[in-house]
């Protein structure tokens, strides 16, 4: 009983006071969450569905999640994975391989479906706290990226910071937007190609 | 009866043969398409909420549109707006005038709804056709701005104009994911600022 008052004391406001949890049909209802997200889409997820598929009963995931929205968003959550996390000791590197991270990330089904969420995210207000977490992300990323950069003497055009990243992230973007269904063959040796070659033509814009 | 004519002549294979088509009630239904999309999204978007909201029966819809996804992609074709037809006599004044329409564009109900169906194309084989005809009117919009400004004579690293313009698209797209939500009050002189800050940086990616 330990965890568990460890874990009010933590205070998780969305659990019904009293009802124990039981953390093996969490895991398995968040899974069949993705699962179900992956195969149906946002339009189709529905709490029927991932209950169905999970072997409970609704009222299980009702205990726990209030809505489709708040277990679409955690399930994305648990599953979002560290892609973000780079140091090579250059800026140029760092840079490919966020970029390249980011490209690979939006290439698999997962990854295009959380920014799928995030798309929503500008007209669906459930999904604004886990786009803005996102964003968050990789903001926090690329400042590390630049802070590195920094402490190692780099000088840099502090203007062109902001709209650099705008703009390599935005690439990337565009290339699962224009190629996604042709890229499903496209090896991690061509996704870094590309990136390489975009990083190495706004590295120039960083030049004070 | 002409007008029925000479569209069988063109070659209309969708509609049933020997129903006469009633363009009124066609433009109804498209309009009631758009207004059911915006207001409900791709996910709740149902031929009967259309035919309901135009007021004619499921089975006038389904006469001329097979699916819930062909009605909604010619709905948006015929709204889509000629958003790319630019021609300020410079280049930057091109670019800059491309990516202020394209953001005023995407954060309009509309043309954020046109940007979720280019998304969801990627998983959706359904959206492909219009993912890739709205893809290639914006690349045919770029080819026409640079072959414009090397008939003035500019000089271009021509090398650097494709991921120059998957970068300005990008960051405009990475603007409205980031600041979507926000960004409802952002005025025509701020988007186009914003634009033109991008533009004129990028723009030195593009000497030679």
């Amino acid at each position: 009983m330990t965890g568990i008052r460890d874990e009010q004391t933590a205070g998780t406001d969305r659990r019904r006071p009293g009802r124990p949890r039981d953390p093996v049909a969490e895991q398995r209802i968040l899974d069949a969450a993705i699962d179900e997200f992956l195969e149906r889409g946002p339009a189709r997820f529905t709490i029927d569905g991932v209950a169905r598929r999970a072997g409970v009963g609704k009222s299980t995931v009702y205990l726990r999640w209030p809505d489709r929205d708040a277990l679409l968003v955690e399930s994305v959550r648990a599953r979002s994975r560290s892609i973000e996390d780079v140091d090579t000791g250059s800026l140029r590197g760092d840079l490919i391989r966020l970029t390249t991270n980011l490209l690979r990330f939006l290439r698999d089904p997962l990854g295009y479906a959380t920014f799928r969420i995030t798309v929503d995210a500008v007209a669906n207000p459930a999904y604004e706290h886990i786009a803005r977490e996102l964003a968050q992300k990789h903001r926090h990323a690329a400042r590390r990226v630049f802070d590195r950069a920094r402490t190692r003497g780099d000088t840099i055009d502090e203007a062109a910071v902001d709209p650099v990243v705008e703009c390599l992230y935005g690439a990337v973007t565009m290339q699962v937007l224009n190629h996604g269904l042709d890229m499903a063959s496209a090896s991690e040796v061509d996704l870094e190609a590309h990136c390489t070659s975009t990083v190495d033509l706004v590295l120039r814009l960083l030049e004070p």
